[in-house]
């Protein structure tokens, strides 16, 4: 059997995120049901993540065993056609059969973007986050750097999460602006469930001057999560990378 | 009575266009309904031009005749609520009751954006034309030059297109590429129906190969429509500005 990685690019907001769901529409059953068409059998892949509801991806990756024969070149061309348009294989590769999206994954890149703008702009509703009123950037950059390490992020995790290790490592956190949006990009060994956006938020929050640089060393280190600030809404988050 | 002038910008992809249609909801007819809430009694927006179903606008303007009093500076602001997020209402001004959005209009910009890619962007589906194949952008930009000037664009304006001159002057054409896409910008002092589309769809056409510089110039002194090449999509279509 080949095994098969495929990198792909989604825009979630017709979806309800990444992975097989009761109710809604997952972009994994999407996947799974186009490419049965494009390798002529049923198949099952593995994510390397969830992303939630109207989450992004620039680099989603996944892996499946296959008996077809499609040139490994022809799959990202040839999914164009049965894939919509909001969802893109932008590379295929044959990995060895070992090779597990999810348990392999050494680091992933999530990219958070914020449109600090008096008024909206229509065409990032979906994309940003709107913040109509003044950021301090210098504090959320200089916040932001307190992240970075091996901490505790109980403060960040989604109420009722997983019972698994809140501990996590960040290898970097940074700040700065494309044009008008100002991206936050979080490097990290894995992410506990919304701790991205839980993160992003209490940022913004400190941006606005509802907290302090010293609140947030507090919050983080108080591991409670009622302490934090709010959650960043979806739309604003971007799986950007997955490393090997 | 007051008179109120609008710039609005929008997403065209969820409405039949901007104005009022028959079958389907018009760009126009959300804006009066919403601002009718805001100014306590009906009201008849003049449009400065038509888009299509699917184009977008940077820079739409529009004017209306109020008995309102909601302060100037208070109507972009008011709008956000009553508005979808589609629709931005970017800025207000009071002019003088003279002033007509469509009669005043001196001239106009149109940009029509390209996404030259080997792969689709599942962000850009919306928002550029996707052109997977490699594109001859000095072509593209030396045979733009020829649109510059006075001329009889019969060649460009859609087949059926209302018995009007068609004759219009273009002030400026600029190709240039902005990150990944590539922008072709029209400056005019007024366009034929789907002209920008038609004469982007052609430059295309010349980017690719299938058509040389020698064959736009002959097509545009042929005026006649059905030597020119196809219309490019609404989506990649957007009104930049109108200049008073």
């Amino acid at each position: 059997m080949r095994n098969i990685k495929l990198t792909v690019a989604y825009e979630g907001t017709a979806y309800n995120g990444f992975q097989r769901q009761m109710n809604g529409i997952g972009i994994q059953q999407i996947l799974e049901v186009r490419l049965a068409k494009l390798f002529g059998h049923e198949l099952k892949l593995n994510g390397a993540g969830r992303t939630d509801t109207g989450v992004h991806a620039y680099g989603q990756v996944v892996n499946f065993k296959t008996s077809g024969t499609i040139p490994i070149d022809r799959i990202a061309i040839g999914s164009r056609c049965l894939l919509p348009h909001d969802i893109v294989i932008t590379e295929a590769l044959e990995v060895d059969e070992k090779f597990h999206a999810r348990f392999n994954a050494t680091s992933k890149i999530y990219v958070y973007k914020i449109y600090p703008h008096v008024m909206p702009n229509p065409f990032l509703r979906n994309y940003a986050w709107h913040i109509w009123r003044k950021l301090d950037i210098p504090a959320i950059q200089e916040t932001a750097q307190i992240i970075v390490g091996t901490h505790d992020f109980s403060a960040f995790r989604a109420a009722g999460g997983a019972i698994i290790s809140p501990v996590r490592a960040i290898m970097a956190v940074d700040c700065q602006f494309d044009g008008d949006i100002l991206e936050i990009s979080f490097w990290g060994t894995g992410f506990l469930y919304h701790m991205v956006r839980n993160l992003t938020g209490t940022l913004v929050e400190v941006g606005l001057g509802a907290r302090s640089v010293q609140d947030f060393k507090a919050i983080l280190a108080s591991r409670e999560r009622k302490r934090a600030g709010i959650t960043a809404p979806a739309h604003g988050l971007y799986l950007k990378e997955v490393k090997y």
